[in-house]
């Protein structure tokens, strides 16, 4: 398996190659860095058979449908989505094929109604892209796209938390220099998962206030579009 | 063992933490981010048992000597350097111990008169931490604290790049958002690396006429002095 972990300065957002027998997957990429993802593609030798999303994005723009002009790729986004020009959708509990790797989407609401986690279990080893639900020592933010603060703690809490302790969690932000962690480690050490129940976690997550993210106006619309504006 | 991979958005530096039995060594911490270092050795349960910097550093200031203060550990740099504020130095060849785990040094100047490459060997896997050596798809510059191209040269192509390709690159800084890299990947595709001889890569990096770093004018006597000014 190649795996890489590519970082886009502007919005601090984490782009996954993940590729098996020379195919390959993006996930969250951000439409910025379209070339460099089609120049390493090109370096390791991998057709981009699909390019998805874990939610609809406020702070990027997507490359999902630049990728899919440029590759022929297919490309999904979940079925909440407000997106209709992505190939098709997924639900949770689908499994998305690359290669011989297999990743199956959990569906995790809360920072949008359309947040998914996605599953790689490979070698031994069972690892999180999170998108903007868990994030390192934080999770996203409930205010905005139809967030919801107690749907996401039932994603936080009946969902990921329950996943083993040893498993990868990587995110889709990091603000930190941080690039990945594990279920145990921020079951641990996330200071908002140290709530004792679903009431603090809401009143925590609302009481942020946090102002909207710069591109939010363009990034919305623009994702809805898939980046084909 | 424990891997982690740290970025210092400032000057764009990586440092890696790497941990076995409960003992870490820090690689290239920087000063700025020794309370994150700190509380995360705590989180993990780790004691700090050495710090090392690959080279003196002309864009950040070390945290050796605050690391020292404030846990105790060892602080190495490399016999050429002229820190005379660490413990201990290394030289070519040694081999330092962390728990289990067992680093290697490379002395490969070039960037610096007293640079080197630290290699790793886990569990079937080589990886090396290259400083500013061999950067991925660039190398570090050559022109200042008694850079040298030509010896720099010497260091990739008489040394890192007789590595199996499948070797793991683990750079002291990256620009573009990219983690790691390989061996292999870098001799196929690194532009710097596609010279014919030595005198074309002397060329090459002579003709570069980079700005001087923002922070050297503080940073390399802060360095020699392990951050303690």
């Amino acid at each position: 398996m190649i795996f890489r972990q590519l970082f886009d300065q502007t919005s601090s957002t984490y782009t996954y190659l993940l590729a098996d027998q020379g195919q390959a997957v993006l996930i969250d990429p951000v439409i910025d860095n379209t070339d460099s993802y089609i120049t390493l593609l090109k370096e390791l030798d991998l057709t981009l058979v699909l390019a998805i999303d874990t939610h609809t994005h406020a702070d990027h723009i997507t490359a999902l449908g630049k990728l899919r002009e440029l590759t022929g790729c297919e490309t999904r986004v979940g079925e909440q989505s407000k997106a209709d020009c992505a190939n098709g959708t997924y639900r949770d509990g689908d499994t998305l094929n690359v290669g011989g790797l297999t990743l199956t989407t959990l569906f995790t609401p809360g920072h949008t109604d359309d947040s998914y986690t996605f599953m790689l279990e490979h070698d031994g080893d069972t690892s999180v892209f999170t998108g903007d639900t868990l994030l390192i020592r934080g999770t996203g933010r409930t205010d905005f796209q139809n967030g919801n603060a107690r749907d996401q703690y039932q994603s936080l809490f009946s969902n990921l938390l329950k996943l083993p302790a040893h498993t990868w969690v990587y995110p889709g932000h990091d603000y930190k220099g941080w690039m990945v962690s594990t279920i145990g480690e921020e079951s641990a050490h996330n200071p908002r998962l140290q709530v004792k129940d679903v009431e603090e976690y809401v009143n925590l997550m609302n009481s942020l206030d946090l102002p909207n993210p710069k591109m939010m106006d363009v990034a919305v619309p623009a994702n809805q579009a898939c980046g084909e504006v």
